[in-house]
């Protein structure tokens, strides 16, 4: 049978991890360099671990919080002798969230080693320092895409012959693992990005803008908690963050599987996605490499091959898979008729990824005309350059959101929704899981920035030569570049999955008020209670925002003032007296605090509102809730992200001697233009990849209550 | 017959504008003091007069063009033997904008006539100079209520009894007039806002940040620019603007007035209540005096207390009007029955317009809480400065997105919605127009601020005693104060507007449809079309802001070369040599040509885009857009417009002489943020509700061509 094909999940999960493992023991082989380095290091990896500690200690509070709440429910009858959620919820939900937290902390453990090592490379050339910091990258990609296949496989297996529960049961499952995950996401995406754009704008404010002192200025009494943020927030915020991306449109692809009538098969396809993804991205990491003595426009071609070999091949791999499982699956319902329509959505799917990124890189990057204008509006000082970010932010919302709805419609059709309107979602979920599906590689591709970022600032602090500096700078700067690419898929892919599991929903709820009897759901926009849904979306997607750039403004502005104190105080610090060393530790301190203390709030309003919403507004209003919540989420989201890149390229663009070069005044307006846009490009903005996922699975675990409880019927 | 009462609306329109001219003869009697005052009020009134005759003859060559196109449109015929437009409809355009146009002119006639004569008042006394700003405001005022009066009953008479036409043609014509002034009013706020922005922007950089003067100096180049900015922007344009939020929701309630079966009694009543709102207004303004010695707070109560008791009394008043109208008038279908119903809507409408002022002063008053944590910000730096008013503006559009939302549903449920939808939509209309009622006498506490601001440019380039700047500068800052509630009431009233006229779109398309024999709309939210109207609206809010932003940062960027030019080749200007004088009308040209430029693509955008989506995405996707335009709109406008007042009063807050006083590090960052603010709270932000109503106006008219033409049917 077919369906055995299946456990062939088990072993491309398992090629994944092993492949992650290999490259992890490859990256360990590498020299640490010398002791001064390793103790810098050291200082670096004692920040991160104690902050991860202590911001999983929390989390888990509030999963065990939550484990208690959908087990009360699980064990309440509403009027149809059904119970609120069912009884695998809370451990679905727990598991979820602990695999979630697993992949940003092996993430984290492979940088916070891979650092000093790129380090120490780079004093022998380019190559080689990218090839420890892509290996250190590769790790995450591939525990993160091997995780994702397992935990959906494994829950399967459990419930299916285990437990031999529904396919309706399976798919609520499903959903709840995925809120677990999203949950997790948002804590480690919302905490990190508090953390790490804290440390990186207290400290450039007054080292670069005040004191006027290089970055990673060993100085800086910040420097250290600088570096752990980018191991916090951009590493392990951002595993977190892209295993959600893969788990969402996983789980939505395979609950709304079951709703279109393609069965098993419908949920083997993704898999089967997944797993040739998997291995492509394998075939496309031997495609990054380039000779001894390179340039880094080389480099960058040489990670777009890896990345582009790996999204074709995964493309025209599907094609061959679609068919197979499509004609001997039993009961895959009409999914023969549409195979080719199914294979065109994933093609839709990669497209639109590739079009996203173009375009994110395109409204980012300083080699094309939007950054170059905004770098040129320095020359009339910080506050032009802050308008024109601003505007850029908003320019570039458009074009990416007529992408979107153009290619979500075109999956929807060419994959059969013309015939059946959830064939079509089907089509949209899986075009959502190809964007993701080569993400290993993309994400690889992405993670080794921070790497070389921190891999810089050791080099700075241990006084290594000059040309270390300039090549993990090349580096860092080249990770910016791919890194808009793995944005572009991160937020598209999202997009896709919340779409699909807010009709998800709405399938689910109708389902049950049929069964029950009542009248469907009216979700026409100008129903009241759906328009005031809409409301509350939008605003608690600013609101949200708003919370999460104040939260780095606070820390930033006690980092400030604890920088002023140290120079102010200890002796000799700035001028740099030999034994005079800054006190790092504190402000490690404070980002820890304030990260841990501020990320609680975003989070709870994210699961506490669509809850809300259905007990007040009804079902339909969640509805117009989630509409909201994607529309104004995506929309800020892109705004936030693309101001804040095309700030931050601004910047190294006059960095690297364009316009005055640095030092000039310039320079200091795009170190503000910089500093403005650290905390909505790095905390906020990606944070609505994992917001809008997270709003529609909470809405669906907690549909129950919402029929059972509301008070708009 | 109670019917009759129709005609005091002349007599209501009349008293309104015989008021305003006896304000206006009141005003021009003061005196304009000494001839080198003369001499600069002269140049900032030719400056503002020929801006706004290119302005007015590129927007009637539009005009003329959108003429033609409904003319031919009014010729053609669908296979149901309509016209795609009503023959009216070219006229009535026409006719709205000319309406439109005016109320502008008048404001701006007054406006420069005015400051210099507030400025030879400040001489006597803050009280005396009070009262002629306060007077010149009061025409504005009265003259936009008067002419909203007389412009919707001369329509209906002449379509009534000249031409006889049905009701459902007068509501067509009306909406078509509304889109009219829509069209001059977006115009007016662009073209201003750009104009007043760029100048101020501009001069502030060079003139503040660089080169140390004080604000109006003459020394600076673009300081007659920036006075002209004020006549242009916040006195013709926001005449303009406000004429047409008092004109859209009048047009929008008379328009479903008919659909929810009131007839006459419909549309008389809201009549009436703007007609008690005038003659309250006329009450209210007695109550803004004081005595000869005075202080600001004391002014600022006096302010209130006419506002207060306007609004208040109009409130009483409203309800014998509307048992009077729904017992007597004939036909008058379901009126009396929910009499009482609609006087709470009336109710909720002008509490829900306080509660929005409310949260607006909330959050930009350097009296309350945000706003002084703000100007803290400012400690370390602009950039943290500039963080912290994004993070402001985005927390800010929580409470009022949540006030509009239940303000809508309350009007709707307690003005009869329950029982009938459309009886309740005419509630939510109706408490727009109460909102809007007092608005005579809300516009005149608004409108005296410019002037102020221009009597203290008066005052500084005429080098009048120290004292007349304070007393100017003290009106001014009462006017940013008093600006809050026109702006609260401003943007909550279109919001209302805008959904009545959203509704009315989808009952006017419903009984095309019906008649023709198809289907009716699906407004499903997750019907494709649907979906994809949402993102585009979404798109084509951020891009209009974009366009806004960006219009003004390029025209700046010009002023300040200009200005820099100046400075550098003009020998012993900025020493203030005798006799050197800068060239002043450079820096006038250059923001009149970027402002007749740039405000004509973002105007078209909002004309064009719900024309293109009938024509793709058809009438449900049309709703889709429309709604997506609202909210995003009416959030992004809140957003812009509280950023931008905080920082403004952060800044006001610093120059009284906290945290460091003007001069400091602290002034410094904070003049940055009332710059990167200035185009959002006075170009792009206010422009929205022009936006919503006019997209939406333009979806109406252009209904038939939708239907006819989608593709998507």
């Amino acid at each position: 049978m077919v369906e055995n094909l299946f456990f062939v999940g088990f072993i491309g999960a398992a090629v994944s991890l092993l492949f992650a493992f290999f490259q992890g023991r490859k990256v360990m082989k590498y020299s640490e360099g010398s002791d001064v380095m390793k103790k810098i290091a050291l200082a670096i990896r004692t920040g991160a671990d104690a902050y991860i500690r202590r911001q999983y200690t929390t989390v888990a509070a509030f999963f065990v919080f939550m484990f208690i709440v959908l087990l009360v429910l699980s064990f309440i009858k509403t009027a149809d002798g059904a119970t609120l959620v069912n009884k695998f919820t809370p451990f679905a939900f727990l598991s979820g969230g602990f695999i979630c937290g697993l992949c940003g902390i092996v993430g984290l453990k492979v940088a916070t080693r891979a650092n000093v090592r790129t380090a120490q490379a780079a004093t022998e050339g380019l190559n080689k320092s990218l090839r420890v910091a892509f290996s250190s990258g590769t790790v995450m990609g591939f525990v993160v895409n091997g995780f994702q296949i397992l935990e959906v496989i494994t829950w399967y297996t459990v419930l299916k012959f285990g437990f031999k529960v529904t396919d309706e049961v399976i798919a609520q499952t499903m959903i709840t693992f995925g809120m677990g995950v999203s949950v997790m996401a948002v804590f480690a995406r919302v905490g990190g990005g508090i953390f790490t754009k804290a440390a990186d704008v207290g400290a450039d404010l007054v080292g670069k803008v005040e004191a006027g002192i290089p970055e990673d200025d060993p100085r800086n009494p910040a420097v250290i908690a600088d570096n752990v943020g980018d191991n916090v927030g951009d590493v392990a915020g951002m595993g977190a963050d892209l295993h959600q991306s893969n788990s969402g449109a996983l789980v939505a692809t395979v609950a709304i599987g079951f709703a279109a009538g393609y069965g098993v098969a419908g949920m083997l396809l993704p898999i089967i996605v997944c797993i040739i993804g998997v291995l492509m991205s394998i075939v496309g990491t031997f495609f990054v490499r380039t000779k001894e003595q390179t340039d880094q426009k080389t480099l960058l071609n040489a990670l777009r091959r890896g990345v582009f070999i790996a999204g074709g091949l995964a493309a025209i791999g599907t094609l061959p898979a679609i068919l197979f499982i499509a004609r001997n699956a039993e009961n895959a319902g009409r999914m023969s008729e549409f195979a080719y329509g199914i294979f065109g959505a994933v093609i839709v799917g990669i497209v639109s990824g590739f079009i996203i990124s173009f375009l994110t890189e395109y409204y980012t990057s300083d080699a094309s005309k939007p950054t170059r204008e905004l770098a040129d509006a320095s020359k009339t000082g910080s506050a032009t350059l802050i308008i024109g970010g601003l505007s850029l932010g908003m320019r570039s919302v458009t074009l990416p959101m007529l992408t979107i709805s153009g290619a979500v419609l075109a999956a929807f059709f060419v994959s059969g929704g013309y015939a059946d309107f959830n064939i079509g979602l089907y089509g949209i979920g899986l075009a959502a899981v190809a964007m993701l599906a080569t993400n290993a590689i993309i994400l690889a591709t992405d993670a080794f920035g921070p790497v070389a970022d921190n891999a810089g600032g050791i080099a700075e602090m241990a006084k290594l030569p000059h040309e270390v500096r300039e090549r993990t700078d090349a580096l860092d700067s080249l990770g910016n570049t791919t890194a808009a690419t793995g944005k572009g898929f991160a937020i598209a892919s999202n997009a896709f999955t919340a779409l699909v599991l807010l009709v998800n929903y709405v399938n689910l709820v109708n389902t049950k008020l049929e069964a029950a009897g009542r009248e469907l759901l009216d979700l026409s926009v100008i129903n009241p209670p759906v328009l005031i849904g809409f409301f509350c979306g939008v605003a608690m997607v600013f609101y949200f925002s708003a919370l999460c750039i104040s939260a780095v403004q606070r820390a930033a502005m006690k980092i400030v003032d604890e920088v002023r104190r140290q120079f102010r105080e200890i002796i000799g610090l700035l001028e740099g007296k030999e034994g005079v060393q800054a006190d790092y530790a504190t402000c490690v301190d404070i980002c820890t605090k304030g990260a841990l203390k501020e990320m609680i709030a975003p989070t709870l309003i994210v699961i506490g509102s669509p809850i809300l919403a259905g007990l007040i507004l009804g079902p339909a209003g969640v509805v117009g809730f989630l509409a909201g919540t994607v529309l104004a989420g995506f929309a800020l989201a892109v705004f936030m992200l693309n101001s804040g890149g095309a700030w931050d390229n601004a910047k190294k663009f006059i960095e690297r001697g364009n316009l005055g070069g640095k030092g000039s005044d310039q320079h200091k307006a795009a170190v503000i233009g910089d500093t403005v846009g650290d905390p909505l490009k790095d905390t906020a903005g990606p944070s609505f990849n994992n917001v809008m996922v997270l709003a529609t699975t909470v809405a669906i675990v907690f549909s129950g209550v919402a029929i059972a409880f509301s008070l708009i019927k």
